[in-house]
């Protein structure tokens, strides 16, 4: 270990991270100047990557739970030779430069996730690690450890006190994730000032409670650093928490230890006079010692990564089946083969029809994992292909989340950010409430992670309106590149799970009912890819007076209305999506719901979105929350029912304007 | 303790479980028959409250945190005396029925929380704890402690799986809650099977790093369980959890132990042979030894609280200035004085005048209490008339509530459900995502939490997409009974904060900008009471060709817009809660907005939502993710601007047709 290499990067991370802050007027200094010595001994000692080839599978993964302190991760891509330019960083926070507030996931190699949400980094830590166990699992052979890596993040104080870290990490330590490293930058101060206001619990009782090895240190001591990291890799069989005592904003003659160094540039004279204390000669300065110091680095690197792609193409040589499986996960080109038939009329809830759908795929698509927040037989998530991933069971492919479902959405974030793995997670359509700031993230992040929402309405039934949605649809589609498909009967639930493993640059709502539906006859023939720009028509009429677009369950609703009411050229229309629908060509719109013509919605939620589509009063919407009772009675009580909608049909209308 | 009593209760709690659930065809045995031995010594011996006035105040509060159980709860409400009939429970999971399938508030009296959506109820718990120490501290004289309950919960294995559990238990610790007492339903068995399976964590340990006692006994042994709560109180300076020991379903012969016991009725002959096993001799039977011991224990009950209404006239007429606080912060009536007053052109962000309205009601009003998830500053939430609310200061009611969200809104309802004092809490906008789920508990029991999430939009600027809002304000106006209010300068949000605490019905959100705003010029002379329909004209035109609705920070781009096209007659409207506005008689609508008029529509947010009012052309609107960057120049780079909606003026356009 070159200590004076290490110092010296040390330094030009505290004199970028000054500069930066300072020209932008705006930036969390207190992390970078406080941490600067585990950044160093991160990227100048421990990683095993290359800047060259930031893709590269095999690579630790460093994750900055800590978001923040986005000056640490920039100035040490930057140094260490990814594709950050000192242009960037002098640009840091503005439009456009690839130096954004918070990391951002896409916009630098290097950035393994966009943190700054607090808490969802270390939860991504964990999918992450949990990724490289089980492709370690599967691809290495005893000769050759292809999938070999460790996973690091660093966490602040406010990271540890969401909950989704405690969700995480426990469950982390369920699943003995060795190879997972988690420093913990303790500097007992958060923004409202001291933690001693709000933060005394005993953090490594708590982590030792979930089953983790827990090392002390001081941030500013890298023998020490080095010592607890190699004790943490001997460790096996648990994560380790690595906690390391630090100053905020360290280097900071007046702010330094208080909350004012966190979120605010230090000032100019604040700056200067911290620069003067620390010896930095220069604006921007970075120190020709860490500059040559990662000139070296960089061959080792290049070596290291050259020397793996060596030992990759002899084992892919070798064993011929895996490396061809290798290639199939990482292709991620989903096979469909022998997927489930129903027949038109057999009443089959959509969840069920999921399982057929996911159980099919599952079989043929190893790259497909998941699970549930404790809700496998009700989500009906369960694959018949596989046992569950375990501390003992490597091999398997099925996730116990346990009751968590916000470090579920997170934790499936991870998986799919390393690579190589699809993730799909299952809860009630309701609870995605509680999962809903990961969600955003995928969404962000832009990653194909598929969420099972089931029971999706008010026929949910008993368990009555904490266990109903009602607003939910409607609040998943307003996020921005969030699909959220909504399959009418078990034939179009086939459909919607091949179409939400199709997509590969964005997360997926399934959104799926408890109830059985009806299979119907769809009278488009060519339905199938139809449905793929997100509606198609169900019941087609010649010159049509009358529009419903339904969604998920009430496309059943819709049909029966419209039988109800023969006296009406009524066209009925399936829309599994209305965002993938609403992005289609105009003539493809068209084609399925003409122009000109009143038109009804039917979703058993708020209306909240269709008023797009038709008037007020031709919508069939629940803008209530819902009551406790059998299905039907409750749909009833609330009057959603085919009859209401054949009175609506009945009733005199316009076309809608838009 | 009459041992033989509290036997029966427990027997007659699982005679009616079972056959409520077999009834109704559904429902969860599985918490009830394993936890009735807890019922019957909380209802028949712990609990200090009179069935015949469920609404005193210094009564003990139970919490079923997990409300799945619902059937144990309204067991012992039938049989403790409050108003839940035999029939009620004859009609368990049915439209209309009080006993609907999770504990609903305000449907019988005696269900303290809403409770389902797990790891909430001790969240709220910890909120009621928090009140009971805040109101004794305030009111209580070394004479007569007026305020002085116990407050308890159950929780079992998924409400301490659950991330909110984990922060609100962290926080119980820190602020030394001893008059907390929460009992764990341990019984091994989640919907997935063994907890083995994700939850292996050693909870003891955990909840002892937060600062709890922590005391194990079984489940059925009522001396045991006798002096765990002896010892649970005699700790005063301690939350205490009691972990006991259980059997899932116990008395099930067959499914007892095992995850089917869960959340299913057991079956006909499953019940069968449990009744039979118990010696359960009838359908919904009720034992006569609980039925006599309860008629006993009701004269008691009352006994009691009638002398502690003597206690409390007594206390009333020795303070009666205290009296007369108490009866101001349980009538609630706001009292508005030296309310702060902005010069117009001033630029004030409505975070900072926030700031002000809310120190000047503070001051004035001394119930209301809250606080910040870490955010004080930001949030400009600081009340300058109070100190922190601590382990050594219990007269503080401000709340630092840690980088908590989701608990924070939790514990903000246990707040208001106590009684006696208003609660608001507050973080950026873009994390009400984190709070989201206890934010739909607050409007489904209707408690009005006041909410204020600030950082509304883009213009956020630096910290870039991660926090800068833009699907929020539309997902969160989908919330039923949620009402979000937006204003548009110093002026309007001191109208706002005066608005969220009159309302007494539901939760409030106050959405505040970040960035400062000019206060304008408001051309209805009476706009301080027409903003309380929701809406009113701030640039009032005579025959108006367009009419531009604008919320919040908007309204001052929409006033500069219409400024740059005086060619066109611009009426422009500030919309500070849609919801309150489309709750107004068409008339007092139409005298804002005028029917048949084109209407632009302004905000800088998803435009769902607001096709009701415009064509898609005629939203201003933001249908992505944000950027990071100086404001302005983020609301260029994305078209965000008056001459963009000056653009929009002066294309042809035409009336919407709603």
């Amino acid at each position: 270990m070159d200590i004076q290499a290490l110092e010296k990067i040390a330094l030009s991370i505290r004199a970028l991270t000054i500069d930066a802050i300072q020209k932008a007027n705006s930036g969390h200094p207190g992390l970078p100047l406080g941490a600067s010595e585990l950044g160093a001994f991160l990227y100048g000692e421990l990683l095993n990557h290359d800047p060259d080839d930031p893709q590269w599978i095999n690579r630790d993964r460093f994750i900055l739970s800590a978001g923040h302190g986005s000056m640490l991760l920039y100035s040490l891509l930057y140094l260490s030779g990814y594709p950050l330019s000192l242009d960037d960083i002098k640009h840091f926070r503005q439009v456009g430069s690839p130096a954004a507030g918070h990391p951002e996931y896409g916009l630098v190699p290097g950035i393994e996730a966009t943190t700054g949400p607090l808490g969802q980094g270390v939860a991504m830590a964990v999918g992450i690690a949990i990724a490289e166990t089980m492709l370690a699992a599967r691809f290495n052979t005893e000769k050759h450890q292809i999938i070999d890596h460790y996973t690091y993040a660093l966490v602040g104080d406010g990271c540890l006190q969401e909950g989704v870290s405690s969700e995480a990490s426990s469950l982390a330590g369920h699943l003995a994730l060795g190879k997972l490293i988690v420093f913990y930058d303790s500097n007992n101060i958060t923004i409202d000032g001291s933690t001693d206001l709000s933060f005394t619990e005993k953090v490594a009782a708590r982590y030792l409670s979930y089953g983790w090895q827990v090392l002390h240190g001081s941030m500013y001591n890298f023998e020490k650093i080095a010592q607890l990291t190699t004790r943490a890799k001997a460790e096996t069989g648990k994560p380790t928490l690595i906690i390391l005592k630090s100053i905020i904003g360290k280097g900071s003659p007046h702010k330094q230890k208080t909350a004012d160094a966190h979120g605010a540039p230090l000032g100019t004279e604040e700056a200067s006079a911290t620069k003067l204390a620390l010896g930095i000669p220069d604006d921007f300065y970075v120190d020709p010692v860490a500059k040559d110091f990662f000139a070296g680095k960089r061959l080792v690197w290049k070596a290291n990564r050259e020397a793996w792609q060596k030992k990759f193409e002899q084992w892919g040589a070798e064993n011929p089946e895996k490396h061809q499986e290798w290639n199939s996960f990482f292709n991620d080109s989903i096979v469909a083969r022998s997927m489930p038939v129903f027949k038109v009329g057999d009443s089959v809830a959509t969840r069920a029809a999921g399982n057929k759908a996911l159980g099919a795929l599952a079989a043929v698509n190893e790259q497909i994992v998941g699970g549930s927040a404790d809700l496998r037989g009700p989500n009906a998530v369960g694959i018949a292909c596989t046992a569950a991933f375990s501390a003992t069971n490597r091999q398997g492919r099925y996730l116990h989340f346990g009751i968590r479902e916000f470090a579920m959405a997170a934790i499936s974030n991870g998986i799919v950010l390393h690579g190589g793995l699809r993730a799909f997670c299952a809860t009630f359509m309701v609870f995605s409430d509680y999962l809903r700031p990961a969600l955003r993230l995928s969404a962000l992040m832009k990653q194909p992670v598929i969420y099972v929402l089931t029971h999706d309405s008010i026929f949910v039934g008993e368990d009555g309106p904490t266990h109903q949605p009602v607003e939910h649809l409607a609040a998943l589609r307003v996020i921005p590149g969030l699909r959220v498909l909504r399959p009418a009967d078990a034939e179009e639930t086939i459909v919607a799970w091949e179409m939400a493993l199709e997509w590969h640059d964005g997360p997926t709502v399934l959104a799926l009912s408890r109830q059985g539906v009806p299979v119907f006859v769809k009278e488009d023939p060519d339905w199938h890819s139809t449905i793929r720009t997100g509606a198609y028509v169900v019941k087609k009429i010649k010159d049509p007076e009358l529009v419903i677009i339904a969604t998920g369950s009430e496309v059943n609703l819709a049909l029966e209305a419209a039988a109800l009411v023969p006296e009406k050229k009524v066209q009925v229309v399936s829309m599994i999506s209305r965002e993938l629908f609403e992005a289609q060509a105009k003539p493809i719109q068209e084609a399925i719901v003409p122009p000109g013509i009143r038109i009804l919605c039917c979703e058993a939620g708020v209306r909240s979105g269709w008023e797009h589509y038709a008037d007020r009063e031709d919508i069939l919407s629940i803008d209530r929350f819902g009551e406790s009772g059998p299905a039907k009675k409750v749909a009833e009580h609330l009057g959603f029912t085919a009859a209401a909608l054949a009175a609506m049909l009945r009733k005199p209308g316009k076309a809608h304007c838009c």
